[in-house]
């Protein structure tokens, strides 16, 4: 017999629409909000619910934003002439701590045909407009240096390509993240293609 | 800089109130429902309010219930002479899946003086009246046997003390579900009180 009320059912299905939630997490989850913290609940219901309807896109980078463009985009403190392209917002958080401090393109995902992601999909008809300065909005036409800083996979090393592409085109510097060991790395733990393109990046040391 | 709207702010740090969700898997969930499924998290977002406002506990057996009295109280096709008592709702779950057919009681948590949870938040003594046949509600007196399944840890055994004391001044059979080793289990890897405990329960073999 179904021991649990149907909107008890319900509510265990809709918490799986989140990523590493499945069946057993969400009736835990469940039935914790329900034994311990209906307030907490009921908050997460309404700032769900508020997050959904209010926030949108940035005209501009494409991250999140509740205004027709963000607050990054806009800001004065910035530097202009530095323009960092990445694929989430998530990303742009990274970003963030790492104390990168000029502007940003949120791709939104990688170039993959086969899902039907192409250059449409990632506005890069948009961020071509933008560098060329487009007319009503001139703040493109101050970047001096497009940083690609899409992932080091297989998809974000060719959507990097394929913008380098498009930047090149206009008076701009192209530039890529470095990938190598990462600090605190053991060599004997690195995987090979990683060392191998640490060796293949390797500078001067200037003393 | 704060690269994220306050709304999303405010929505990690809502979904932190579900066990298990810190601030990184909040981040990752909220960025997921924002980007690939915004619908999904509507839908969650009217769940977890129609749930928590419309699930309340059942007058009888303290389980979740949308009715004053739940389905599985009122049902005729359960054994009304056993009556289980469980911890939480999730240990009515369990004892369904092993195909327990009688009726129960749930706790809502165990005792645990130091919290403050004595035997007036476990609604004892609502299952004293109930035992004793409560007048205008007949169906405690049908009982026959009380089984105790509270979680072999300390509080429950304790818990499962203090009640098996309760139901004995009733003409009642009171019994302690099994413990021992678990099926599939080996001998070897069984911590030593779960074998002395399987030991001291032995059973004559009936051929």
């Amino acid at each position: 017999m179904r021991a649990e009320p149907p909107r008890l059912g319900a509510l265990i299905q809709a918490l799986c629409c989140m990523p590493g939630i499945g069946q057993k997490s969400a009736q835990r989850i469940s039935y914790h909000l329900l034994q311990r913290d209906r307030n907490g609940a009921k908050s997460l219901a309404a700032a769900l619910a508020d997050a959904m309807d209010n926030i949108g896109s940035c005209e501009r980078c494409r991250n999140f934003s509740e205004t027709p463009v963000c607050e990054l985009c806009l800001s004065e403190k910035r530097d202009g002439s530095l323009l960092c392209i990445v694929e989430s917002p998530a990303d742009v958080f990274a970003m963030e701590e790492a104390g990168y401090n000029g502007k940003y393109f949120v791709l939104m995902g990688h170039l993959s045909p086969l899902d039907g992601i192409g250059p449409q999909e990632l506005g890069l008809d948009k961020l071509a407009a933008y560098l060329a300065g487009s007319p009503g909005d001139e703040a493109g036409a101050g970047v001096k240096e497009v940083i690609l800083a899409t992932n080091s996979t297989m998809e974000g090393e060719a959507t990097a390509h394929f913008i380098s592409n498009i930047v090149q085109k206009h008076d701009m510097r192209v530039t890529r993240i470095a990938h190598g060991v990462p600090l605190g790395g053991e060599l004997e733990y690195i995987d090979s293609n990683t060392l191998s393109h640490a060796l293949a990046g390797r500078r001067d040391i200037t003393g």
